[in-house]
């Protein structure tokens, strides 16, 4: 075509060549070639201006091979607070220093030179004098990872955590306490302790290997329940040390198989409660550090004698501990304060937070109106013993959340992060002495962050804030001024993403249940198209529908292959009230596998929407949902990538008792809720499994399903990564994982286009 | 279009006849119809007659369908020698009978009604007075099985066999002695033994349980090298009985991970010596079974006393054994005559087999001229002590090979299988008095049959023909006049295969090395079209050309879906000669790769292969080899299915150390046949790996491959089937096998057919 053009133009410029005419006007061609050429160019810039999609012209897809890339990352820099003018932190160059608010001056405690380590943690002693260093960090778990550690002497040398008769040691952990340069290390589910450095450690636990106890750190159970590795709390004086004792005797070994690198297989044998099983036996202890050491068991609630959990330990003051024990079914928590030198614990009758000792504030769920529960902070009195009649009193109220209470000031107030301004975000507020009078602090504070972390120091002098929404930033502000210094703004990635067309966000609510929650990725110049659709299915009791930065293969699958995105907070979600308390929980999936039904089908009305191009994607439950939602539709999405999906919650964790109860009393809950009695209704979707082999939701789940699958000769596509656990840890498997599930969507999404509209209904019959 | 073409005719007819025209000549009218109705019949014959592919009007194609329903089964009688002239057999409704040969008479030994058990094996007792029914059957590796026993006495009824001191038992293995009804079974890794049903169980050997010692049946290891499960072997006179005692406390554990069926996983331990790895050891017992029962172990020669296999035990006469001794890395057989009263044994120059005691008939390879060596008859002479010098008699001679020695009768003469009608063929000869003379029995005996298998009657007056190709028939013939008894003719399957239009085989050598073997399947009417190939890679030492009947998915694959399918047989295959016994072991793989590409060159050269549109499969070594030919070239096959392939034989057992040597001292030879460091060379190739996870080729092998393969991006298909090991055992997981495999290569196959042949040279570039 274009040659052709070329030629007619040559052989018209020929043909006005051959005429013969007077003698030309060269100043009137000069000028109307100018007048041309100006015109042309208005014309260029307007179409540019114009054109919809003009950023089409300018920006770029975000690829792939971006997020491979290290000007895509961001970048944490571990800020930590050493005192109340002073933060640590780790520089991109890999400096470690320390910063001083007051003067902005820095001080270099680590060398990039001394640390040659790859994916080393760091931890600053409370006397500035010692660097502790992790390396060698191997990951067991979600949270959990034995390491070798290193003391760094600021003004000195190296020196390694060396538990004694031992010649070398990896550790399970290592910690500064609050004073000095105090130090307790865990070692083989023993707990050591170091009264400075210098000093020999002394040992305070003596675990029973034989009994699987380990002391001071969580087992496969706690890891979950606490989300913390660590289980040891160090008093605010480091005088005492409290520590939860875990006994894993009675719990079943789960076996997962290891494949590579070895000629015979090394299976990682470890203590995993399945639903209906034993599970582990908990004892929280405090051992007096300062003097002989003596140890105390803080005695659990008459009530909690047996199969009960501890999920939350925080001292209150120097010698008092606040303590959450749940039972086993996790529907009853008793909250008690104990006496840390005598072991006495009495009860309280709601959960609570520190204060000076007499009154403790926590958040508690309030009524608001018709417009149903929403938590805020509730003074409870702490008089001992107890006055269970005595009612809560409310600081704060609306149809909002308080989120976390941040820290206390007795003077300055409750700082805390709340959802007052949108579901979505998350500001940081005070409340003014005034009975629900409170002051938004990060409101407008940084330009396009409406979603904050905030970190205090311990007197609540200043705050670190991690502003999450667009390009994550680290600021240290003070309560007392509005001045603030920036710690990290992540400017390559700013630079970075300036070129790129990132898809924008929206936010919904259907008022019809004021229940369902959705936000909307959308390409650029979205409403220009026809766009097929991504549903991303969510855990239940966590939000997925919040303004947090997220840069990974879903933008790149919005962005490059112009995917709408929807994530979908229903039932059970958190954030903003909670109207639907009565929820069975037994009911969970069904009730979520509706809710994104009822929402799915609202969107499918959307102009911009092809509802003959939908997708569904899970991890783990949200794995389990996508399937459970194929078996309740029919060919309703054209693909589905399912990542570690529970097949059956007799297989998982003893926590699904606190949804479907005990699999012994509940068969019939358990048998509902299983994808494998469904797998017949699979046969004819099209859907893709993911799986590491050692993933804590196990491998036997898929197994089961693709058993069932054979059967009946379903059609599914399978992918596994030999030895990779829940995150996938190989940089390389991450890619592969990435590129297989875009490709996978795209591919199955960019098929089914219609060329005309209007032979919707008839297609979709 | 055909609507228009109506309406035309339509109106024509009523041009026609709105004609005036004189009055009707009805006579005329009805004669010219018959004239019409004549010509249009014989214009339909002759186009039915005349069509190439007329058969594909009659007959229709071999389906997946067909496979799974009952009357395409191949059914199997079990013929057993009773005595010279009687057989027990099982029949299609399930009753065991004996059949009189010289009468034809049957007799019912156990009617169906007491047989509701699926899958039972049965021995009859010498005496005829029981039958032994092992029913509860558990297969374990490739040969064995647990299983419960019963004795059923013809006269009377039920005894379950269960060892002393137990309530109940599942047993390894149980069999009748030569001698009425004595009995020998093995319980826990023990041998006990019964003079007759009715006397108390007398224990032979006493297992140390610890020491994982078994005795009388094989363990992994030695099912592989006997391909048998029971290592014991009566004495003809049922006076003695010979055993192996194998010994794998030194051997490394192998743990097979299970995943289906409970709440935590059930996984399987075995002794497994992978290359390099400590193997069993194993010793020779003979118990006297007559009187006070003493045991004596046979002797091992002075130069394999560690580190050794035996590869052949039999009885040569009452109490004397030959034995085959192999050392570790198998190039070295010792055979040795083994006095069963003293436990000496003499070392045999060569391998040799039973007579009357002073000679023993083998088969050894000879030299035939230019042509290279083939397998032939040998007389060696046994004389104690033997003397090396005296070299072999050879019987037969000519450019084939004698198969297997079937028996040896003094007067009548040897009767052996071999390859001399053509190398695919199987017949069965006896060799005249004269030499070199030999008479062929199964020749033109049985219409379509040239592939036999043979079992003589102990004193040689009948021999059982066992016809595979075409359609399986069971027959008994006397060795002194030509008549014969039809025991089974699958007449069901041959009448379901009448209107089935199956592929033709031709068979092909290429003269150019003389050591290629090539067998074509082509459906009907192949000279018509271009076709799809696939290949079939086979195991090395294995001859996968032959005339043997198959009837699989490999069938369908060409009777459905027109794919042409190509089995070859390279260097180290048997049969008919083998002239490159230079061959380094090393680098078989290499070779056979090499072996396969040129015959694959020379296909692609016939006029109806289609060489852009090429496939390969095979399992366990032939997986391996199909994904090292795809390491080979370059996108020259459209796909691949690698069953349970091997990747890498450090991996693989220690026989992989006949091949490749001690992996220590040859770790060059093991690099170079691994396809884990070539993973990158698979990146752009497209192949669905299939793997059952409890599979003896472990699935270990698939997950280094795996792991390699997502560090590459490549881009494969993956099938597990969860628990299912080397032979799918679920029938659902059988026909999923089939239908994915099918599927996927007539998928890949169809693709890429070409218009126009004149394009080709373009397209390939």
């Amino acid at each position: 075509m274009i040659a052709t053009t070329q030629q007619n133009m040559t052989t018209e410029l020929q043909e006005l060549g051959s005429i013969d005419g007077p003698p030309r006007n060269w100043k009137g061609i000069g000028i109307a070639m100018v007048v041309i050429l100006a015109v042309m160019s208005l014309v260029i810039l307007s179409v540019i201006l114009l054109t919809p999609e003009s950023h089409l012209l300018l920006h770029s897809h975000l690829t792939m091979e971006d997020l491979e890339s290290a000007e895509f990352r961001v970048y944490d820099p571990c800020v930590a607070w050493l005192n109340e003018n002073e933060v640590a932190l780790r520089t991109r160059e890999g400096h470690i220093l320390s910063f001083t608010l007051n003067n902005n001056l820095t001080t270099t405690l680590l060398d990039n030179s001394s640390l040659d380590l790859p994916m080393t943690k760091f931890q600053v002693s409370a006397d500035k004098r010692f660097v502790l260093l992790a390396f060698n960090i191997r990951p067991v778990f979600s949270q959990s990872f034995t390491a070798s550690y290193a003391i760094y002497n600021v003004a000195n040398d190296w020196q390694e955590i060396i538990p004694p008769e031992m010649e070398k040691a990896v550790l399970q952990y290592a910690s500064w306490g609050p004073q000095g340069n105090q130090l307790a290390y865990v070692f083989d589910g023993d707990i050591y302790y170091k009264a400075s450095v210098t000093s020999t450690p002394l040992r305070l636990t003596t675990a029973d290997q034989e009994q699987n106890v380990v002391n001071g750190i969580s087992d496969w159970s706690y890891e979950e329940l606490l989300l913390s590795y660590v289980s040891h709390w160090w008093s605010m004086d480091g005088a005492r040390l409290a520590y939860l004792s875990i006994n894993n005797s009675g719990t079943p070994v789960m076996e997962i198989p290891h494949f590579l690198g070895g000629l015979y297989p090394s299976n990682v044998f470890f203590r995993y409660p399945k639903a209906g099983s034993n599970i582990p036996s908990v004892s929280l202890f405090v051992v007096n550090l300062y003097g002989p050491a003596h140890t105390l068991e803080m005695m659990p609630p008459d009530s909690l004698r047996a199969d009960r959990y501890i999920s939350m330990v925080t001292w209150i003051s120097s010698t008092r501990l606040a303590v959450r024990w749940l039972n086993r079914a996790q529907n009853r928590s008793v909250l008690c304060v104990c006496e840390a030198t005598t072991g006495a614990c009495s009860e309280q009758d709601s959960p609570l937070f520190s204060a000076d000792g007499s009154v403790f504030y926590t958040i508690l769920p309030a009524k608001q109106g018709a417009r149903g529960e929403f938590h805020h902070i509730a003074g409870v009195s702490a008089q001992q013993p107890a006055i269970p009649s005595v009612p809560p009193r409310f600081l704060t109220s609306g149809s909002w959340d308080v989120i976390l209470l941040c820290a206390l000031d007795e003077k300055a107030g409750k700082y805390f992060l709340s959802t007052e301004e949108s579901r979505q975000s998350r500001h940081l507020y005070v409340d003014l002495d005034g009975v629900f009078q409170r002051q938004c602090i990060s409101c407008n504070l940084i330009d396009g962050c409406r979603f904050f972390k905030a970190e205090f120091s311990h007197n609540q002098t200043h705050f670190i804030l991690y502003c999450l929404p667009g390009i994550p930033k680290v600021t240290v502000h003070s309560t007392k001024d509005p001045s603030y210094v920036v710690l990290e703004d992540n400017s390559p990635l700013s630079k970075a993403l300036e070129d790129k067309s990132l898809p924008e966000t929206l936010f919904r609510t259907f008022p019809a249940d004021n229940h369902l929650h959705l936000k909307l990725s959308l390409p650029q110049g979205y409403e220009a198209g026809l766009l097929p659709l991504l549903i991303i299915d969510g855990v239940p009791g966590s939000q997925s529908v919040t303004e947090e930065f997220a840069l990974d293969w879903l933008q790149v699958l919005s962005s490059t292959h112009s995917v709408a995105l929807a994530w979908v907070d229903g039932r059970s979600g958190v954030g903003r009230g909670q109207k639907t308390t009565a929820v069975d929980p037994r009911k969970l999936g069904s009730l979520r596998v509706k809710d994104y039904l009822g929402v799915i089908r609202l969107l499918m009305q959307l102009p911009y929407i092809d509802d003959r191009r939908m997708a569904l994607y899970g991890k783990a439950f949200g794995g389990y949902l996508t399937l459970k939602m194929l078996t309740a539709t029919d060919k309703l999405f054209q693909c589905t990538a399912a990542v570690a999906p529970i097949t059956d919650f007799r297989l998982y964790a003893a926590f699904s008792e606190r949804y479907l109860g005990l699999p012994t009393k509940e068969e019939h809950a358990y048998s509902i809720a299983s994808l494998l009695e469904e797998a017949n209704k699979l046969k004819d979707e099209n859907f893709l499994i993911l799986h590491g082999t050692a993933d804590r939701v196990h491998f036997q789940h898929s197994a089961e399903l693709l058993s069932r699958l054979v059967k009946v000769e379903a059609n599914y596509s399978l992918q596994l990564y030999p030895d990779e656990g829940h995150t996938l840890r190989e940089p390389r498997s991450i890619q592969h994982f990435q590129r297989t599930v875009v490709n996978y969507l795209q591919t199955c999404l960019k098929h089914s286009v219609l060329p005309d509209p209007i032979e919707d209904e008839e297609e979709e019959d």
